[in-house]
């Protein structure tokens, strides 16, 4: 049976973290919001919402069988060790969804930096605090970010320049989406720093060109970065 | 072998929801920053945190035995089967956790209502952003945090107030400590929407009565709620 993937369709969003993980592994899955008809799209996701009886606080989740899981780095713990993407021993386990939270915290802070007052409100009326808090992000956060995940990847001694383990895990795929995103959102900035996170740009190729990725990234089933998702480019906040 | 907790001594914050489980389960740990001398201190911590091979991003992490572990909500699916507030089985174990990193969210979200604009810098430096998220964050996220919990509680058919399972659990603990950091922070609101909340408030008392519970928030180990905390108190905010 196929995972179904629920989320928001026309964003990458946090969605994205949990298909990159599916399609890298060559895993049966249905989007289920981007299809039409029975049982599809964004109101057979919201029904589903509603009717669980272990409700989710909000999309993304997976179902899996008779399991709905939330939270991309839950679903991520889930899914590794099953589609080849995660290691199997315990405190391997819990070393790899350490990063991943820390992935969702640093998705959190990206986030907030076009909206730092309120989601529900638009960015164009918080684009003043947005531009500070970009500042602040650029200056002190990013850095101490990448260059966390810079030592992570230095760290892993045998690793071949994968964060965790021998082998390509989701946690990488996180790493390829964090740096693509944050390429599209703050060009100018990356491009500056590029040199400071030599492992993390390694990877970043070395994730884009797996043959399954490569070729999902060139499908249309992967959605382009654009400003209703987590990575906004808005050249204004980079000033 | 007692566990070590490590997290900034001072304030309650993150490191809280470790420190409750702890006290709850009556478990043998040392709160290490929190004692002097040899290999206590913060001084110990930043040291651990340099030289482990697996690095904490930052505190609070635990060490168990050889483990360090990072993450709340990483800690605290370890620990929870451990010391008997967590369940074992996976689908419920993937639950617990799921509504843990729902608590991580609501957390990130209580702290930017007095840090919108930056972590670095000091609430006076940005208290009208400050006013703004808060206003956004009392009338939208928190009445939507708050009424998920609720059902959360109601859904969980045999659970007797609880939020998974019959018994105690971390997650039972969380929803304590929230409820009583936003009581602290947000006196007026809290007390003017209690009626909307009966199973959370009920589930509050329940937990503060609990046997361990009451015996550490009677003790000093327990650090009093203050303004350099996650929950802070500040009246020009609430109004």
């Amino acid at each position: 049976m196929p995972y179904e993937l629920y989320y928001w369709p026309g964003i990458q969003g946090r969605g994205e973290f949990v298909r990159l993980a599916l399609e890298a592994a060559g895993a049966e899955y249905i989007d289920v919001t981007r299809l039409s008809g029975r049982g599809k799209g964004v109101d057979a996701m919201l029904r589903l919402m509603d009717a669980a009886e272990r409700e989710p606080f909000a999309p993304p989740f997976l179902k899996a069988g008779k399991l709905i899981i939330a939270q991309v780095a839950n679903i991520l713990q889930y899914l590794g060790p099953r589609i080849g993407l995660g290691p199997k021993s315990e405190a391997a386990r819990l070393w790899t969804h350490q990063l991943q939270l820390t992935v969702t915290d640093f998705v959190h802070e990206i986030h907030d930096t076009h909206h730092p007052i309120a989601s529900s409100l638009y960015y164009e009326e918080q684009k003043d605090e947005a531009r500070a808090r970009t500042g602040h992000f650029l200056t002190t956060r990013l850095p101490k970010y990448l260059g966390y995940f810079e030592r992570v990847i230095e760290n892993n001694g045998t690793g071949r320049g994968h964060t965790v383990g021998r082998s390509l895990s989701y946690v990488d795929l996180s790493m390829f989406q964090l740096i693509s995103g944050l390429r599209y959102a703050f060009p100018k900035t990356m491009s500056r720093r590029k040199r400071n996170y030599p492992r993390l740009s390694a990877l970043h190729e070395k994730v884009a060109t797996n043959a399954n990725v490569a070729a999902y990234l060139a499908s249309e089933r992967r959605i382009a970065f654009n400003e209703d998702g987590v990575f906004r480019c808005y050249t204004e906040l980079e000033r």
